[in-house]
């Protein structure tokens, strides 16, 4: 089987299971509990986090606060920073974004969604030209889900502060960390995160936020993480995400490399008279999007499943709204027609040059005998 | 060592750990993914709903909404259920119900707390009085997580209803799922779970709703768990979820046996000179609430811990707001010099018998010199 559905979410890292496994079996305690086992697992946490900011961030200046998942953070940040005025955002969100946008319009705050460029990066003057003295935050995903389009969040940031200091800006980065070298800066106020992403496991995210910043919590209760999200930790998964983060970042550069060398390579294998390419040049290497004219992408989907390959039509969480078409692909512009077979190819460094070389053999295969069969 | 706090948390059981295994292994697809591998994972996933529901409801009337906690299972409830009028709950509700009614109050819900009796169980006279025709909600906790007195709470769910039957019935049943036998009635409408407390992982917990009331999301997104908890599903700890519940369930009964004897041996073997008992004769046997007069209940837990017992002094989750008196101690009317010595006890079917006469042992040997130390 090879799989290319790693945005979607990637096999948990076999080291980083082993390494946080202790956490399952005799490091079990409570971490809010007073004993001394139970406060060595609250440290353990804390080190977790300090590692883990360490990758992606000053610690002097940036908090983190764990959740169950990047779509929690990703609530977090927009619900606490959009509490008045108006809320800016792009049509090229996740729907973690874009959902918890519509709940904030459907409460009275006014959202403006800014146009996307053919890429799915979004459109800078657009996203400026609606900002004014009443927006209280502004949310840029980092990394495209769909396209792969990096958006330069540290000059967008630095933009938005300068129309309006007291606007935050909270960037959505799970396709981007621990996969593409980057540092936060100081008009950024929140970042969210997810370890399922990166060979971690499902369950755990987290909003990365400036230490100044006061943030309502999301999830009240016992007032753990300094009560900014109550509930008792998911600690395996903590400590799991930590070692894939200081595993991905260690190997941050070479895995870049290997994965673009990877993307190229798919990319060369497939036949341009049967694909069109969506994702830029300039874009993540980690996601190639694609469109086969003419064809619907699930089809295509469910017969490479059948040969052994596994990928993706667009965004997994995108699949329960049954919508037939993807809001982000519809907004870069591009046709209905192409839109309708718009395949996503994602990448993890765990996959290799055979892997994708045999992937486009496949794709070419089943789109030329599907398009026979239609012709 | 022996561990006398698994009302903080449990230590996961081996067997169901095992028997998820897969689901961090080979079986790590996006539950939303449309290929057939992910569709299995989401087959998967309604496998363990369904079976987790008929412990405890019938299936026809009742969904279930898998969370990242208890805490956000009562958050949901709270946030979602509470949205006008007034709000009616007790003083001896956990935290991440108190917490989350505190918030409402702030939003400009009027809350009302029904008293205790001795026993930490609330007062049905007291509740009932706060009831009117704008309540929309009341959360009752079924299983009081500091003293272990059980709420009927099938009968306050009726005669709630019979006094607004538009008001929405919640319970936190955190503390007697998988441990009481109990099954929920027509009138509760909502019934908050948690796995780490009866041997499943941290990081999951669950709504128990009632099919045909319409619940807001809490957290908004992908539109996973037919919109009702998006984000992309913890599969391994649903799963272990799942295990853990059919063991539990499957010797309820036995455990409840073991676990009452436990507790007894436990009482009995105390001395009555240095312990007075807080729990009710009548509540659950997996927690047992004593009271060392004139010490504080921290320094008994640090001394007993060096010497091999890890117990209590209230709900771990009240760690964190570091007052020095339990709440819901203070409400049931104990006196702040007892309640200074509280001392939770709290079982699993994994104690042995041994281990409690041993740390009856333990506890008397430590108080008396303490005692001595201070005369």
């Amino acid at each position: 089987m090879i799989y290319l559905d790693n945005a979607a979410t990637t096999k948990p890292d076999r080291e980083c299971l082993e390494a946080a496994q202790q956490f399952l079996t005799e490091n079990y305690f409570n971490p809010s509990a007073l004993y001394a086992e139970g406060y060595n697992v609250q440290l353990s946490l804390r080190e977790a986090g300090k590692n883990i900011l360490s990758c992606v961030a000053d610690s002097e200046r940036f908090g983190i606060i764990f959740t169950s998942c990047g779509t929690e953070a990703d609530n977090q940040a927009v619900f606490g920073g959009g509490r008045r005025g108006n809320v800016v955002t792009t049509l090229g969100e996740h729907s973690a974004v874009y959902s918890a946008v519509n709940e904030l319009k459907q409460r009275g705050i006014e959202v403006r969604f800014a146009e996307l460029n053919s890429d799915g990066s979004v459109n800078e003057e657009s996203l400026l030209s609606l900002i004014d003295n009443k927006t209280s935050l502004v949310s840029v995903i980092h990394v495209n889900n769909e396209t792969g389009a990096v958006n330069d969040i540290s000059k967008l940031a630095a933009q938005v502060k300068a129309k309006n200091k007291l606007t935050l800006f909270h960037s959505d980065g799970v396709q981007a960390f621990g996969k593409i070298p980057f540092k936060l800066t100081k008009d950024i106020d929140m970042y969210s995160v997810s370890a399922h992403k990166i060979g971690g496991v499902k369950g755990c995210g987290a909003l990365i936020k400036r230490k100044n910043l006061i943030l309502a919590p999301y999830i009240y209760g016992g007032g753990q993480q300094n009560g900014l999200r109550s509930g008792t930790e998911n600690v395996f998964a903590i400590k799991n995400f930590e070692f894939a983060v200081l595993k991905r970042y260690k190997n941050l550069k070479d895995n870049l490399e290997k994965v673009k060398n990877l993307h190229e390579i798919l990319w060369n294998g497939l036949d341009k008279s049967l694909f069109s390419r969506i994702s830029p040049d300039t874009g993540s290497p980690y996601i190639l999007c694609v469109g086969a004219d003419g064809l619907r992408g699930e089809t295509i989907l469910h017969e490479v499943d059948d040969l052994g390959l596994i990928i993706g039509t667009g965004s997994a969480c995108a699949s329960n709204d049954k919508k037939r078409f993807s809001r982000t692909i519809l907004a870069c512009g591009i046709t209905e027609s192409l839109a309708d077979g718009i395949l996503r190819l994602s990448f993890s460094p765990e996959n290799s040059q055979k892997e994708v070389e045999e992937a486009a053999k496949i794709l070419n295969k089943v789109v030329e005998n599907r398009k026979q069969v239609m012709s």
